[in-house]
């Protein structure tokens, strides 16, 4: 009987080799675009696991059939992670025990919904009823723009893409025109933040606005949300500053302008993909800001991807409290267990050891294309995210390979995977070992 | 009344300000040199913080007056750290606790010599014994190159340079001329190990090795020089396959050289910052292993810097050890207390945040010099190595003041700065909170 690591991680293998053989299908490419086997694979990956890093253009090389296969796969990877991530969150998100089961039917039940069948057909509906709310929206400048045909294609691919973090773009002449467009730029926006703060943090939410004495908003709640909250702010402010003057960037724009696209660039690495400006021509700075923003990513059982939100603020708080000489991580007023430290600590060292291995690896197999453009795709593939300093056409087939098992690791977590893998623990728990406290740290 | 944190931090800042004030003598630099004040602060600090960050040649740009005290200063530098390493390892190693003071006397009187003094006096004689023993064997190679009082003068700069892990040399014509020297690439390398090891692991190894009975080598000591030696093994090995075919680097050298200086580079990035074939012809790949090697570093309480081997060997051991669904952690039949594991995920959130910053103001700083030299160069300052892509002369002043406080941070590490100047906690310790389990991290 499968755990839900290994269910988590089968699934997405399975999915990714559907995918890739419904891009195989004839009429998926346009004429002329010469795509192979590995190509296809690929692209098949980042739309399952939602990334939206391509090897070609997704409206010049795709077929609208292609499109809506591509678009349709990463609905899927999203809503599979939003479900996923929902459901088994509480048994993944701390060491693999089935006494939490019980734990899990109290917190669905604690959402009013009254089992776990409602609860998918609740994040389905949610998952829908928010695109058509964007697609509505983003339609109001695309159907005047396209034609109504077209205008709403647009409008529900770009709506889908940005919800599920997915990063894939069509339109034609490409996202960029929009940088000074507040409706566009905003729907987007908001589409991108509601879909990386997951589903359980909008229901609190919602829940909590609606009827503030009944439903509190929870301390993962708070605390994701504040952490979102000043990552965007951070984020926006240095891009802001950063590009200012960049002829290639911000420069170019008004004010007003300047201010829209920073906040979107500010956005998308948290792990949308999408952009407004072109990120090969920001500074070396802001592309770094923007490798740490992706590194971080969104929230947990979320369409983002990344160490996660929580993961983040854990450690840094963990750190803080540990030089302060506090005995206790404390947030809102509630004590962070222990073994949720440890799990933060274990979550990003394994993100940093297969950042860093996978990085090396398309160092070694791809010398001439840069320490920071291969840098930045790794990490982008890693945090799911698709951003690119245009470097993924260059890159040649086995790096795509290992871009392709990143992109599959870092969707459904490396701790996931490794705990799903995993071997049984032969360590005799009856055996009690005796304590060794002087190994020096740091 | 002090704290050990504190005193640390104290003493090398005054030690800093000090020395920056000696290179402020006349008759310190030669005739043309023009060094201003923020290089002089610089070199100091890279100095007494045992970096070897230079912005100009240190055999050219200082009279012989001021290369003696600049390998002064690193040996004050780096005897300080390993008598506070030795002494306050135990005592900052965790939490300050001072309880632990007669923990601190029972590992001392475990030594057998009898006393904190008769202590300070065995690491000074045996690290006099250690470089002399080096010098001997460095002047049977410069000694016939140089004459007898220029070869020796070299040789024993060079002893302390390696033991130290200072980095600084001021050989005519450079390092570079002994890739395939086995005399001196050995000594050099044997003095950076052994310098690396710190006093304590020396001292147990050497006791174990004439007393195997009586004397067993710590669990300390087989988990940093197990650790030691993997990161040596895979480093030699990964630079001689990427860097076999270089002609900037291994290239012109047959397969004798190459695994010599292959060895060689394997060996300084952990931190001696001494280096035998010209690192900024280096692929990207070793670029990076050679920035992953800085960062982890020596081990605790030695003249390396670094995260150290016990923090990686730890937070590698737990991830692993969480995935396997482990409990405990165990390191040689005895279990490493939580503690310690929460330890170093806070040591390495603490380094990786200073280094990410640090970086982040270098690029904002000095926009023209580039992500890798930058980040490069950061690393190696942050970690005390002192290797550098050719750049450190390049960086404006407020970037080598950036620098001047991170090589200093780098020194102290930044757990004892922060311990040192942090507010106690306000936090009451009867209060207790109620925990918080579900906080969904990763
Ligand atoms: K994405
Ligand atoms: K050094």
């Amino acid at each position: 009987r499968l755990q839900p690591p290994q269910l988590i991680a089968l699934v997405y293998l399975l999915g990714t080799l559907l995918a890739t053989a419904l891009l195989h299908l004839p009429g998926v490419t346009a004429p002329g675009a010469a795509l192979g086997s590995i190509d296809r694979l690929f692209t098949a990956t980042s739309a399952i696991c939602i990334t939206g890093l391509v090897v070609a253009d997704t409206g010049e090389a795709f077929t609208r059939f292609g499109q809506v296969l591509i678009i349709g796969l990463a609905q899927v990877g999203g809503l599979g992670i939003l479900t996923f991530g929902t459901l088994f969150a509480f048994l993944v998100g701390r060491r693999v025990n089935f006494s939490e089961r019980q734990h899990l039917a109290q917190q669905v039940s604690a959402l009013d919904v009254g089992g776990v069948l409602s609860l998918i057909r609740i994040i389905f509906l949610y998952t829908l009823a928010a695109e058509a709310a964007g697609a509505a929206l983003l339609a109001l400048r695309f159907v005047p723009q396209f034609g109504l045909g077209e205008g709403l294609y647009q409008a529900v691919f770009h709506a889908i893409s940005a919800y599920n973090n997915a990063g894939f773009s069509v339109v034609p002449g490409g996202v960029g025109q929009y940088a000074q467009d507040p409706l566009v730029s905003l729907t987007l926006c908001g589409l991108i933040i509601l879909g990386g703060l997951g589903f359980l943090v909008q229901l609190n939410v919602l829940m909590h606005f609606f009827q503030p004495r009944r439903h509190r908003l929870t301390v993962y709640s708070r605390l994701t949300l504040l952490t979102t909250g000043l990552l965007l702010l951070v984020g926006t402010a240095l891009i802001l500053a950063l590009e200012w003057d960049n002829p290639e960037t911000l420069g170019p724009l008004p004010p007003p302008g300047k201010l829209l696209a920073a906040f979107f660039q500010g956005v998308t690495p948290r792990s949308a993909g999408l952009a407004t400006v072109d990120i090969s021509g920001m500074t070396s700075a802001s592309l770094f800001l923007l490798i740490a923003l992706m590194f971080i990513g969104a929230n947990s059982g979320s369409t983002g991807g990344g160490i996660k939100t929580s993961t983040f603020a854990i450690l840094v708080g963990s750190a803080w409290n540990m030089v302060r000489g506090r005995g206790e991580l404390i947030a809102f007023g509630r004590r962070v267990e222990p073994e949720n430290v440890v799990r933060a600590g274990t979550v990003t060292t394994l993100y940093a050891l297969l950042v860093a291995t996978s990085f090396f690896a398309l160092l070694a197999t791809n010398p001439k294309l840069g320490f920071t453009h291969l840098l930045f795709e790794t990490v982008s593939a890693a945090a799911t995210v698709g951003l690119s300093l245009n470097t993924t056409h260059l890159i040649n087939d086995p790096g795509l390979l290992i871009l392709t098992v990143l992109m599959y690791l870092g969707r459904i977590g490396p701790v996931t995977f490794a705990v799903a893998f995993s071997l049984r623990s032969q360590q005799g728990r009856g055996v009690k070992y005796p304590p060794e406290r002087d190994i020096l740290v740091g």
